[in-house]
């Protein structure tokens, strides 16, 4: 079995191939051609930590992968970061253990962003004005990053709570060649951004409907457990279309749950991302209309990104 | 991350050890103290494979874990085993990935094998005549090599299909130092032994109640998923003394499930194994009770047994 490190894994996966491993992973998973065993979660309270295991098959592959996730996040003050996992990579014909991929996260933090990548593909406007960016982290690096593939737009502006990380995500922006603008006025980023992406763990909406520019995009990846929100339920309720990775877990807790829930949009009118990858559903059809894409991750992602990083290896 | 290979973890495991922490296992899960969340279950339809993952953390220890298990069926005539797997111990503390246990599923069958020997130590008649083993294979093997640790009785019958499987055994016992004899009528050995261990994936009786002597205790380990039954519903019946390592499980899916089913015992009936070495449940009274313990096998002895693989490999 093949032990990948981290540094391994950055240095050789190859993103165009990624993406489209992973839209074909969203094709199958909507055409209900992925196995994908109920989530395992753990909560450690002495430690304030959690795990979750996430497995998937993709019919027809041959590999499947089971991936182990944690937050422990009293681990800064030892010197440690907050998130670690790895993913296991194993033979679907024989069953043996194929590689362990030790990413300390690092894959599930790009197939989140090349999920954004893909649904910013498909229904951003076609004259992006402005990125706007709410949160400064990880997550939000990784999708900004992402987003110079999908548009010429080289401008952007960032949503933080706090001056230090607002300043380190406007350096990070400029490092990529972004003309940036931070801000603590979220309206700020609605009233110059139409391709916005929200990436934090909110628990209370962070992004008011009247604020939002008719044609706007937004990718709301934030909200993957219960609980989690950043878009007003009044903006979902406005969107014209609302694509989702999964039905099944954004209803449960997605962005679009709480609108959901509220009744102010219903099932019939959510579409999952395989199915507008595969020609199914409708996509932005002008550039007056909102549309959004709710993300929770789902792990035939994981089994994709496991994968191809695997492949890339190889090659 | 510490790797470590089948090899290392036979030649280092503490088997004393092991049995002292898997009892300590079986009473933290019968008193709550064990988070098991769902197995996660694959079915690999093209290629007769099938795989599970069990994840388990004992409340205060300083680690958890996350178990593999393989069986792909077509493997022999590839040369390779039909069964693998692997155990990953994570910190409870900080979430790090510590070990990668690649024991190939013999620490699976180990802590089975273990299993066993506490059951037959806290239920076996004081005067054991013969051990008698139903099935030939690896479990069949490990089961007998354990007992010994338990009676002086050094006398074996073993029923098996075929007369291959039956020589093999029977030198496998000779090595032991057991006075061994086999035969393809399982009431033979319900004639000859008061502790009986059946091991096979059966999926009706092999073992009658008629049969059967009093004072005999019966261990059945074969019944692991639906559909798998070893013993005569009769013979469930008729036991003073039935043990479970998992009341869930076995209920559901364990040799005592299909007494259950046809109402010939009842749930009050039933004491989990943990709570028999708590004392808190009564075990067997006299010479002439017949007892059995149903083991369905639970994620908490993985946890346990992988635990203390790591301990041995630091000491």
């Amino acid at each position: 079995m093949k032990v990948l490190s981290k540094a391994q894994i950055v240095a050789s996966l190859d993103l165009e191939l990624a993406v489209q491993r992973l839209q074909e992973g969203f094709v199958a998973f909507s055409a209900g051609q992925v196995q994908v065993p109920p989530v395992q979660a753990f909560a450690f309270n002495q430690a304030n930590g959690d795990c979750c295991v996430k497995s998937a098959f993709v019919e027809g592959s041959d590999t499947f992968t089971v991936k182990v996730s944690t937050g422990f996040y009293d681990n800064p003050a030892k010197g440690l970061a907050s998130n670690d996992g790895l993913m296991m990579v194993l033979s679907a014909t024989t069953g043996q253990p194929l590689a362990l991929l030790q990413d300390e996260g690092w894959l599930t933090c790009i197939r989140t962003a090349l999920a954004g990548r893909i649904a910013a593909h498909l229904l951003a406007p076609r004259q992006v004005n402005a990125i706007g960016i709410i949160g400064t982290g990880t997550q939000a690096r990784m999708q900004l990053e992402q987003l110079r593939a999908v548009t010429a737009c080289r401008k952007v502006i960032a949503w933080g709570r706090n001056e230090p990380g607002l300043a380190a995500f406007e350096a990070f922006a400029h490092g990529l060649g972004f003309q940036a603008r931070t801000t603590r006025d979220a309206a700020e980023v609605a009233g110059m951004a139409n391709l916005i992406v929200t990436t934090t763990p909110s628990r209370e909406p962070l992004l008011q409907s009247h604020w939002v520019q008719p044609g706007t995009h937004i990718t709301a990846v934030g909200a993957d457990t219960a609980g989690k929100q950043e878009l007003d339920p009044a903006l979902v309720a406005r969107a014209d279309r609302i694509i989702v990775d999964s039905l099944v877990q954004c209803s449960q807790y997605g962005e679009i749950s709480h609108a959901l829930k509220a009744g102010l949009i219903s099932l019939g009118q959510l579409a999952e991302l395989g199915a507008l990858l595969a020609g199914q559903a409708k996509g932005r059809e002008d550039d007056q209309q909102i549309t959004l894409a709710d993300l929770t991750g789902v792990a035939v992602q994981d089994a994709q990104i496991a994968n191809c990083a695997l492949a890339c290896m190889h090659s």
